[in-house]
Parts: structure tokens; sequence; C-alpha cells
């Protein structure tokens, strides 16, 4: 047993990098010259994990014949108190110098894009790794061949949903507008018309929230594929988080680490979308873009490349794809933040006189556009059904039946710590910088904190006095609320007031 | 006192990452909504640090209401057992928007690269945003003046060393060919003519050995900027480990990522040489620029371009410099790791017999060309004043009295685990993949283990018989001598061996 320790549980989360902490003096490091930051492997009965080691000081808290794991490693060990396990040196990376290769401005190919995921999801490559992978691939460095040869290989890494060759509508919003929470909208109308839409969706990347944070304030989305099969057959439909599925399952990897940087890449953005939905079985998708200069999608010829994009990898694995681009000028609805955006979403549905019209327009826009695209959809009648549907609160009833079918419905929460941004001056608001009103959300802790984010009191065009709110920050606790209202003080220009004549 | 927490040290090596553990549920936790991966700002008196948190579970072995520090950070914030410490949300790295701005390919400016230099040495950047800048820099995604630029603010964001006007020499070689240890050799030569050269080298980056690692076997490199002084207006030369005088201090931060990464960029390159010899006082550098397809530098072309940059950089920052192409098809000497290259040097310093005849000439033609380019050098003739000082023994003499002014000298140490490749055939050894050779060394324990790494048996052209041994694998620990042996087993081919007419 030369190369084993007993393993104990640290009880330290370190997200989802798996960490093991060893003494400086167990006979393992000794014999294996094992130092701090070292990848070690863990065998224990038929499973194994790759982990970054922390050395532990000889008169420290852990005992010499011990290993310590950190919460993600002893879950994907399934370990138990007293196993003893298996230490080893890794075999290396056999990707990293393909990582390496797109880093000098190499082109890859879908052998090379599926040793890097296989990798990815055996946790050989290191954050690092990854973090030069997304880098490397940032911006337009992925060409269209390149882009569809991920989109393959990140789908083939996991399963593929069967729907007998039904067809499966779907839709995604190329995110970065913030509050614009149209897919439980377009799932309840599309739904209602009785087309299949199971929408799988995704937490935020880099913004206040995604769908699936949003839906999650309103119902369970962590539903394994049997039920999810259970919902969709029952009522159509629905919206639950992709993450519990092994869709495209390298995508989660590569996500945290665009999260942590704060940027992802055209080619991965397009590689991630649409290998989801393929894994998912759609076969008609509706990509909904919205363009403006503080917007994801900046430009109009931004926007065209990445149309161009989209359709030549969607025609390329058998995608029938749209593009519909939208105006990205301002956040849509009132609230950004997964329980505000709940509100403005159950507002639209229960015909309220508060309801945001401007997310309204939009759902009814891209169910009609997706509607129409559908097959035995008659381009032009879709707006009609859709609006139909909506007034007369059938998309109402089948959201709530879809809420119920995924476990039970709920009202949003309010937060508890909410502070008032008011006008510096009186005017018109003349625009509204989506990047620093999501910024303000994410310092309030959207979208870990589910009631946090920012309410907007005014929109474009409205006329402003002194002193009048102009947002809510809502957080769940008083630091986070001090913290995002010391940037928003910074940033008192997020909603520019032209002073026109009176 | 309601941001404020008891520090313990938690004992755990992190390496250079500060990271506080802290319980899920202590009043910071649930005031400030961190959870783990959050960026932590502790201040304690008149020292802060930015550190990683890594959240303890409620039954685990935190007191609610102490922090426990990683070794990095305790030493850094120079914390005593029972110290109260603040707790709070760092501003936001100001310079990510930088590295985004790179990593999609703008060009940055001297004040840009200035605030990520800030913002590392301040651990405001993560190591991700750090892998995302090395990434976003390479190839050659540097221009000419972004290297300039970041050159100066590498310089400028430590010490720079003042000889008081007189003419400083400085070699460097530019990595990739195993064994090519020719600086101290050098040193030893330039220094015994009279000339100033206060060497400050690094420990390796990507490969078995730097010079500071070598040189370390035979005295010690860890001197302050008073000690290097000493040194060198006693012996007119040193060589030292260039890290303990905060010179270029970013540097560092940089290859640590590097090294984990495994690639390093062109114009990071130049600038951390350039930034380096700049802040050490030097006027007069020589390059040494192996070339060779399994060298850094692997044809004319990349040779031609990366000599370009150094020559342009190094003639708008003020320094005279030159660039000497050498030949980097096959390793240097006869070992490669810190030890076996000690052994190397001091071989040809006292012209011994086993002597490498190749490391003896290539360090003949540096100490010439730097001579020759030297205030008072004759063009041509400081061939012939190299050989006589090598051959007279002075420079064995000079080499001596440096290792003791700098601390004491001593022999290299033989290690304790040793394996022989043999050849798998009779033949002549026709090339030598410096790749596969340093990755030996490597897996061995190099540059970690002073007495790891590779002894070639053979050299190119050497005819050999089936069953002779080609190199030793040197090791430490049983663990990582045979974890280098898998490796060579799998990568036979390390020597090719051509079977031409008896």
């Amino acid at each position: 047993m030369s190369d084993t320790l007993i393993l104990v549980p640290a009880g330290i989360d370190t997200y989802r990098q798996p960490v093991v902490y060893m003494r400086e003096d167990c006979h393992i490091c000794r014999a294996e010259g094992f130092a701090s930051q070292t990848r070690v492997r863990i065998d224990l009965r038929d499973r194994w994990v790759i982990a970054t080691l922390n050395v532990v000081a000889h008169d420290g808290w852990l005992a010499v014949d011990n290993a310590a794991l950190s919460i993600s490693a002893w879950s994907a060990l399934g370990a138990r108190p007293g196993d003893r396990a298996r230490f080893s040196h890794p075999e290396p990376a056999g990707s990293a110098s393909k990582v390496r290769a797109k880093a000098y401005g190499e082109r890859l190919n879908e052998r090379d894009f599926a040793s890097i995921i296989r990798d990815t999801l055996e946790n050989r490559l290191t954050d690092l790794d990854l973090a030069a992978f997304i880098t490397a691939c940032a911006g337009n460095r992925l060409d269209g061949t390149e882009t569809v040869a991920l989109t393959r290989s990140m789908q083939a890494a996991g399963e593929t949903l069967d729907w007998g060759g039904r067809s499966v509508l779907d839709k995604h919003c190329v995110g970065g507008l913030p509050g614009n929470r149209t897919t439980p909208l377009v799932v309840a109308i599309v739904a209602a018309t009785g087309q299949l839409i199971p929408k799988t969706s995704s937490r935020a990347i880099t913004s206040p929230a995604g769908t699936a944070d949003t839906m999650e304030v309103m119902a369970p989305v962590t539903l394994d594929e049997r039920a999810l099969r259970r919902v969709v057959e029952a009522e159509g439909g629905c919206v639950i988080w992709g993450g519990a599925l092994n869709l495209s399952p390298a995508d989660d990897h590569f996500i945290r680490i665009e999260r942590s940087l704060d940027f992802d890449s055209t080619g991965q953005l397009v590689a991630s979308v649409l290998s989801k939905k393929a894994a998912a079985g759609s076969t008609h998708v509706l990509i909904d873009m919205p363009v403006g200069v503080t917007a994801k999608v900046r430009s109009a010829e931004a926007a065209a490349a990445l149309s161009a994009l989209f359709l030549r990898v969607g025609e390329a694995i058998g995608l029938r794809l749209a593009v519909h681009l939208s105006d990205g000028t301002a956040p849509v609805g009132r609230g950004i933040g997964p329980a505000l955006e709940a509100a403005d979403v159950l507002a639209v549905l229960r015909r309220r006189a508060e309801a945001p019209l401007d997310l309204r327009a939009r759902a009814l826009d891209l169910a009609a556009h997706l509607l129409d695209l559908a097959p035995g959809g008659v381009p032009g009648e879709g707006r009609a059904r859709a609006e139909a549907l909506l007034d007369s609160g059938a998309a109402e009833a089948k959201f709530l039946a879809i809420c119920e079918a995924q476990g039970g419905f709920a009202e949003p929460k309010l937060a508890p710590h909410r502070i008032e941004l008011p006008a510096p001056c009186q005017g018109i608001i003349s625009a509204i910088d989506n990047r620093v009103i999501a910024r303000v959300a994410k310092l309030a802790g959207a979208p870990r904190q589910k009631v946090a984010g920012v309410l907007l009191r005014v929109q474009v065009g409205d006329r402003v006095s002194k002193g009048q709110p102009l947002y809510e920050i809502h957080a769940a606790t008083p630091g986070e609320a001090a913290w995002a209202h010391r940037y928003a003080e910074q940033h008192a220009d997020a909603l520019s007031i032209a002073q026109g004549p009176r």
C-alpha cells in the first residue's frame, strides 16, 4: 500500500476544481516528489479524479497518513470516511499541445477539439489551460470550419435526446441585453399551439441572470431526462436548466472560465448554443440577436458576421435555423436579476396594467417568427395566433401548467435591502448603458442571490425631475447593497439625461 | 468590528496564490454575500492582500469567528496569531478590460500595460486573467511598439540598479536548448578581463533548468542588492537569481503562469529579458539564440523576426545589443538538469578530459562576441583573449572566487536513482529531440529536484550497438524515476538511429 493514503473530507468548497490536501512529509509526497500545485491522480474503487495538490505543513491539522479532499473531489470519487485511495502522477494532457497550437494561431480540426474536450471533462487540463483555450479562440479566432468542428465535438461528448422523428422547436437569445427574459413567454405561447418546445436553458455566463436562473424563481429547473420527458409529453414544453442532462457537458466548464474572465468568443458562443440545441434534439431553431452599442452584439457588422456563422454552422449540423435581429439599445422590461425578471414575465402573462410593453412585444415577435418557421406554419400568420394565445390567457394557463409539471409554481420574492438612485438633474432619459446596469445588478448579488438586481423606474424617452428615482438596487444582504451602491454612485451617467428646452 | 475576523494560520501551501478559508456561516460571508472563489480584500495594520475565498463547511475544522490564511497570504500580511483583520470586497481590477481588449485583438499602450502590471503585483487580476493576458499576447500578437511599451512598464514597476555610469556587460540565452549552460563560463571569462558583468539570472520557465537553478547547485544565488554589490565590487561579476531584487517584479508572475501553460510569447519573451537587463543597469547586452527544429526558435525566419524585435526594443530603451545565432539542433554538453549541468560547467573550467567540447566552444564564442562588443574591445580579438583566460585557469579561479563571494562553493551531488535507456538497435545517432529529452528531465524532477535530469551518454554522429546506453535518467525519488522512465520508453525515438551499411 505504498501509494495509498486514508481519505478524510476537508469540508472545503473550492468550487468545481478538485483539490487534495496532503502533508508535506507524507510518504507519497516524498516518494513521488509531489509539491503544491502538482496535479495528482486519485483512484478509489472504479472511480478516479485528477486534483490539484495543496500541501499542509507537518505541524498542521492533517494526519500524516491522511489525505483530505475538497467537497468537489470527495463527491466526484464517491468517497466514504476511512476509504483508502491510490495516488499517482496523471498522464500528461495530450491536448495541451493543441491549446498551445491554437494560442500560436494554428487552426484546429474536429479531432483536436475532441481531445481538448475529453481532457476538459477528465480535468486533465487545468483552469489556466482552459483560460488559454478560451482566449486563443476569442474574438474571431475560430473560423467557420473550426466552429463546425467544435460544435460537433462538443455535442458528441454528451447525450443526444431522441424525440422519435418529431419536429422540435427551440429559441435562443444571444445575451447582453439585461431583462430580455422572453423565453418563458415564447415557450408558453408556442406550447399552447400544440408544438413541441422542450427548452433547456443555461445559467448566466457574464450577465445578471440566465433564463434558468429566472425560471428557477418560479419552478424547479433541475430535471433529469426522465422528468423532462414526462413534462414535455404532458405539456408540450418546458423551461429547464440544461446542466443536469449531460448535453454538451464541456460547455459548463468553458462557461465557468468565461464567467471568471468576463468574456467569451464568437466561435465558442455559436458552438456552445448549437451543440446544446443539436444535443437537445431540436430541428427548428430561432436565434434572437439584440444589437446595440452597449449590448453583446454592438454593431450591424458584428451582427451580420455572427448571423452568418450561426447559419453556416446550423446548416452544417442539419438544423433549420433563422436569426431574428432586434433592438438592443436599452434594457427590456423593468427588472434585471432573476426574481425581478420573473415578476416582469408574470405581469405580461397575467395581462397586468404594469406589464412591460417592450417585453410583451419582443416575446410576441419571437413566438410569431418561430411559428412561421415551424412545420405547417404560414409565413405572416404567426403573429395573430401568438397574440390571441397571450390575450386569451391560454399562454398563462400553459405556463402555470408547465411550472406545476416541473415541480410546482412559486411567486417571486422581494429583496429585503433596496436603495433608490435619484436623478442628478431634470431632463429626458436619452440612453441607458446596459453594461453599467448589468454590473450594478451583479455587484448587488445577481444571479447568485435570486432576489438581487436592479429595478428600473424609468425608460428611454421619459421626462424626469431632479431627485426622482431612476432605479432601485435590490440586494439580499446589506454588504452587497452597499457595494453595488458605491459602484452605481461612481457611474451616475448609467442613464443619460438630455437637458433640452423645457 | 462587524467586518473583522480573527486570523489563524491554515498551514496550507497554495503556492503564490493567497487563499483565505472562512466558515460558510460566518457573519461576514452572510453579510457580504461571499461564496467560494470570491476575491476578498483583507486589511491588517498597514498591509493588505487580495485572496481567493475557499468556504469551509459549518461542521468543519474552522471556528466561526476565525479566518484561516494560506502560507502566502499569512506572510504577505505579516500576520500573527490572534490578529483581527478587516474583510471587504476589493475594488474590481481596472485592467481586466485591457486584458479583454487584448484578447479581442486590440493594441495596448504603455499606460494599459502599466495598469495590467500594477493589478498583477497587487493580485487584483486572477491567475485566469493572467493566463488570458499571456495567451492574448502569444505568438506574434504583440507588435514592436507594444513590446517597447510592455518592456518600459515592466522595468518601471520595480527597482533599477545604478552602477555610477560604468559600462555593464550582460548576456542572455533564449532558452530551449537543454544543457546550454554557458552563463557561468562567460561570466568567469569576462570578469577575469576586468569588465563588469553582474549577471542576474532566472529560474527555469519551461525548461529542466534555468541558470539560477544550475548556479544554485554550486553557490548561493539568493542575494539582496547590498550583497550583490559587495560581490561585484570584489570580483567584477556574479551569477545570482534576479528574483530577490525586485527588478521587473511582474515578470515572476508572468513566468509562473507561462510555466503552467508551457508556452510564452515572442513579445513577452523580449520584454521579460530586456526589462530585467535595463533594470539591472546593463549597457551592453549579447543575446544568444540557438536555432533548430526542436529548439525554442525553430527556423531562420523565426530567428530573424525575434532578432529584429530584440534589436528594435534594445535600441528604443537605450541598450547596445547584439544577437548571436547558434546551432540549436541538439542538446549541449552531457547533463540536462541543475546538478548535471553544473558538473559539465566545472569540467570545462577545470580543463578535464571528459569536459564537453561543444559547451566549451559555445562559451568561448559568446565570451569573444561580448568582449568584442564591450567598450575598448577590438572586433576579432576577443576570441584569443577568452581562450587564454580559460586555458590558463584564470577563468576557473575567477569562478571559484565569485562562488566564495556569493556565500561558498559546493560540488554537485549525484542522484540516488538512475535508470539507463539502452539503444533499441545498432546504427549511427542522427538526431536528438530536444523537446522529448527536456520532458524526460522534467518528469524526473528537474528543476525542482537539483540532482534530477538526463545524462546523455552519446552525441549526434556516434556509432552505437544494440543495448548500449543512450542516456541515463537521474532522479531524487523512485516515483519520479519510474514516471520519467515510462515516458522515455513511450518515446524511444528521442534519439534517431540511422541504420546505414555496416
